[in-house]
């Protein structure tokens, strides 16, 4: 019998950087006894990404990090929307490059992540900020 | 009771830039009376992208426009496929940095956009388009 | 009658490149008998990409592939993490600016894909792997 469900998650940052919260959406999947279906997650701001990645060694996430940080410099001359602060807009084309959605497929009663791979918030704003997910279900 | 529906949208863009089409996206949404469940956005086209970005400063959209101008330059030499001009290959790039699809939860009969977020089409061509866009829904 | 399905397909790649995988896709939708609904796509790695491009002419992915490569260059030394060899942390930022999510619109018992997008998986490692998608569908 189809159905679905709503939920919201709250992942608290400090500071740029990605942080794991795979085993949230886990717990949320679990508790709900969620079979077969389609897992949808919603970041609620521009200034963040959600993103899949590797979840083995540490040095992918900096790797990431340093290369987005050359790519879109902060204090870029380019930028006039600055009143926020030098990583204000380079948080805006950080998010513009990823993304602020993702879909998993849940079969099994598992989310259908490889084996290597984790959920993340991407912070691109240097200070912390209190993040929030809408996530949705609907499957068995 | 789960239901679902599908609809089209057509925005017609004047070259580009983005452009916001939230209000299209919700109206549908309230006439077919969407209390909870999946909103999906799909674009049918290879050089634009659909986006989720800030609607409060316009200079937010010029920005974004600058650096990707700066990113991917039009007529670099490096592009093969250049028959349908400059602004073409870099087009397809656009696309490929960003995004073709969205989904939106929708709860309590509304769209689960944060605060500060709106719904784009960005326009990668230097010409005018007229640009189809397949939406559904999924839920009560 | 609203129903679910889900599935599995594999491309073997033979190295970096686009590999056009939209047949397997619209073959389990039109054995399934797929009229109205959501399909999504989830690739269960982290070094390559799943993509909707133009795929009429091939230079579009030539182009791709080489705005990519000098974008994130092989063996840049901000990199640290290569033990994989150089083209490992390359193929996981390739995957960061892309994605590993499709969802598409199934309407009268077609994809709603635009007449030049085709569904490609991008190959980001130089060797060859074998990619496992994670296929789902909600609809009728």
């Amino acid at each position: 019998m189809l159905r679905q469900a709503s939920h919201e998650l709250t992942v608290a940052t400090r500071g740029r950087g990605l942080y794991d919260f795979t085993r949230e959406v886990e717990k949320w999947a679990v508790q709900n006894g969620f079979k077969e279906g389609l897992l949808t997650l919603h970041l609620q701001h521009t200034s963040a990404s959600l993103l899949i990645q590797e979840n083995a060694d540490p040095d992918v996430r900096r790797d990431l990090e340093s290369f987005f940080q050359r790519l879109v410099p902060d204090g870029d001359p380019l930028f006039s929307h600055t009143a926020e602060g030098d990583d204000d807009m380079p948080a805006h084309i950080r998010t513009a490059l990823t993304a602020v959605n993702l879909n998993i497929p849940v079969r099994a009663g598992r989310l259908t992540l490889g084996t290597w791979q984790g959920i993340y918030l991407w912070e691109h704003r240097t200070h912390g900020h209190a993040r929030r997910i809408a996530l949705h279900f609907i499957g068995e």
